[in-house]
């Protein structure tokens, strides 16, 4: 961060990222190699994202629960893709309480194993199941390049994992829960995210598929969001969790995991914020709205504040999260300057003449400034939050669009992912020589097989890379 | 747990606690030595818990953030009490991403150090204080005898770190959290503590002083069930948290650090449990009331399940947790018996009988059972709950005053203690050799210097052990 500012986003977007996180004071680097603090205004965010998500967990059926961060490590070599995905990048506990142990633990990169570990005791029989199960916490990967909040090596996120008696219920789970992470990202976090599978190469190592929710930051890169996976009797048969079937046989599990993590704070942060700072979607601000009184001294304050006080009663009456910025010694000025960096939706300043007049006014974090009646301020306050998340989602899906680029040729391709980015979509024959060499000349990747409602009207013909007939239309980017 | 049932507590009341938590599936013991996995019906407990305590956490100024899981293992050694007494319990990371580490990380036992790391970067000034940060996460501490719930390798819990300008403000925030958590316990728990400082031998390694709260268990056994510390300014200096302070010199901060874990889960089933099962206090229950609906034949089972759902749907709106178990193929007594060995406060059965006569069989978890009109059911249950929370607090009151003894010799310290136990109050002279050698005659410690609301009446005159001339009054028991 400059002494001025932020650097802006088209002088350099890792940069301003970075300076986003330091002046909203989201979160900070840890001495520990990769590992991240998340600052109590970043983690009001994960807070106010793990509220809304866990109410649409329960309401879909599932129950949290908590299972050990320590996982034997013969555990993850009991799935063979699993083992060869996560076992370079874990942290391994070697000594505990003193000595070496016997045999080592590594610190969960995910749950998959210790979970279906315990699954095997408690599924016996088909009324046993489904088994709907969520967990929030901390996992560890050992990443070499990280990121704050994108990439790191520690990070929190929840994780849901469930077991059925068919394939096709499991693979109804996983869909729904895609969905369920659609509605979140676009409802919360105004973030429209196109829905669909990853090729083989770019799926969760164990799961037989998955689903992802790919976003569109504003650099044109694109952002894995979310994933969910249908693990098939993968996990089951590695640790044997058999149940009996309602006709007297015998059968493996069939089971889901989804999850979705810190990195959606990196998300939102690139989606939305400006060369002032941090733009924070209403529905997961830590403050809605922040009242800045201003007065001229002693004689003015006291009136002023109380006024204040009773407009932040009003509105908080109204559910709105909304504070007083009280500090003495800082000037008007400093405070908008910080509540901006922070990125709360609305600023209300109010002073005597505002009072005298019965008004305030409103400044909008995105832009617009005008005076309001203090009589139904609270309702006002309230309908203009939704206004502006509205206009947070509309603008990230004009943009979404206006970078989108659709049949593109194999000119086309390079050129785009080489040049402005975006999303490309184009025809894909399905074989992982073309994704890889792709990948290699362009550095972009398959982000999505798009779901039906994504897909081009008129679908493919060829291959964008080979030129050998399509069979599937693909979305590439590159991407973080 | 046997064939029939559960252990009684008279029998044997470790294994009694044990089968109450196999029944209720409260929690099970998972393949990695010491640690538990949390099943869904004990995580809903401890969320319960969070939601509450957090809201008063909040309320009293605290905010909460994330810091990293792995602490390097040199940051342990810069505070010299808290070296000694964290460094062996410590579970050590020595390999990472394939490699050996040039310093091995530990998984935190507690995050002071850490978050003492990070203070120094950012206070500078007394404006910057106090600091007022808490920290809901997963610790791990090496145990060689492990209990579900009562003390495993890896526990949740919530760590609360602040840093204060003066001493005496951190002093009186170690005390306030005291009372927050004492008020959490009494209201929430219905466990009665009692407050009071712990002695040196007992106190948090790297705090100057150390409150607790300390429940009485059915066992008359003590729990300690949560802990405030005045750390004084010693993590302050091992970390150099230094700021300028108003009248512009420099000083280091002064700070607390306080906890409650996954172990309150633990003293709820052993202050309120029975020989059925687990009794949980209606603030604190997963499901405040189970309907039962009763039918024979598949004629009558639609009226009535429609009904069960109506009243179900009533008392939700007044604010009840409850659920109605429409399972099939289980009879009425069997679903009984599993809802009481979960501990839910009241069961309400439907029957056409009932529905006919409009009314419902309600039966309360802690006995009685009594017919109560549909009409108006809903302010009658929640009426209800609240009796039945006040009542499980007054008998946990009155079994705890019953089992407590003032005044005693050192004859009746030791058959008190190897007799009946419960908490026993007398004079302590402050020499660490008599506190020492009571726990090597009878495993009992001082479990409180108790605050002046729980002293005796007439302070004793001499210690019970070496009868030189008492300084304090101690509570002596064994405690879990």
């Amino acid at each position: 961060m400059s002494e001025k500012g932020i650097t802006t986003r088209a002088a350099d977007f890792a940069a301003w990222y970075n300076d986003v996180i330091m002046r909203a004071q989201l979160a900070d680097y840890s001495p520990v190699r990769g590992c991240m603090v998340i600052r109590p205004w970043g983690y009001r965010i994960w807070e106010l994202m793990q509220g809304a998500l866990d109410e649409m967990f329960k309401a879909t059926g599932h129950e949290n629960a908590s299972f050990p961060l320590l996982i034997p490590q013969s555990f993850l070599a009991r799935e063979a893709e699993h083992v060869e995905g996560f076992a370079p990048e874990t942290a391994v506990v070697t000594h505990a309480g003193g000595k070496e142990l016997e045999e080592p633990l590594v610190i969960r990169p995910t749950s998959e194993t210790i979970i279906y570990a315990m699954l095997a005791k408690w599924v016996q029989s088909y009324r046993d199941l489904p088994v709907l199960l969520n967990q929030w916490c901390n996992v560890v990967r050992w990443e070499l390049r990280t990121r704050l909040f994108l990439r790191t090596t520690e990070f929190l996120w929840q994780e849901g994992h469930t077991a059925h008696a068919t394939a096709d219920e499991a693979e109804a789970e996983a869909r729904r829960m895609l969905g369920v992470y659609r509605e979140f990202m676009e409802r919360w976090m105004a973030l429209p995210v196109i829905t669909g599978l990853k090729t083989d190469s770019e799926k969760f190592a164990g799961a037989v598929r998955t689903y992802a929710c790919e976003g569109l930051m504003q650099d044109n890169k694109g952002l894995q969001c979310g994933t969910s996976h249908f693990l098939g009797q993968n996990f089951a048969r590695a640790f044997e969790v058999q149940f009996q079937t309602a006709t007297g046989g015998m059968d493996f599990v069939w089971s889901t995991s989804w999850g979705v993590s810190t990195r959606m704070v990196g998300g939102l942060i690139m989606a939305h914020g400006d060369d002032v700072g941090l733009v924070c979607p209403p529905r997961l601000a830590p403050l809605q709205a922040i009242i800045v009184p201003i007065w001229k001294g002693e004689a003015e304050r006291g009136g002023v504040v109380e006024a204040a006080t009773r407009v932040r009663d009003e509105l908080r009456r109204a559910g709105v999260r909304v504070d007083v910025d009280v500090r003495e010694g800082m000037k008007p000025g400093a405070k908008y300057y910080e509540w901006e960096g922070r990125g709360v939706p609305i600023r209300l300043e109010l002073g005597p003449r505002d009072l005298a007049q019965g008004q305030v006014m409103a400044a909008r974090r995105t832009g617009g400034k005008g005076p309001l009646p203090l009589d139904g301020l609270g309702p006002r306050i309230a309908q203009m939050l939704d206004e502006i998340q509205d206009a947070l989602f509309t603008a990230a899906k004009e943009r979404r669009e206006a970078n989108s680029v659709r049949g593109v040729t194999r000119d086309e391709l390079i050129a785009r992912v080489e040049g402005p980015g975006g999303f490309v979509y184009g025809g894909f024959c399905g074989d992982p020589a073309c994704e890889q060499a792709i990948k290699e000349r362009t550095k972009a990747t398959v982000r999505v097989l798009p779901d039906a409602e994504f897909r081009s009207p008129e679908a493919p013909a060829r291959c964008v890379w080979c030129d050998r007939p399509a069979r599937l239309e693909a979305v590439w980017a590159r991407a973080y």
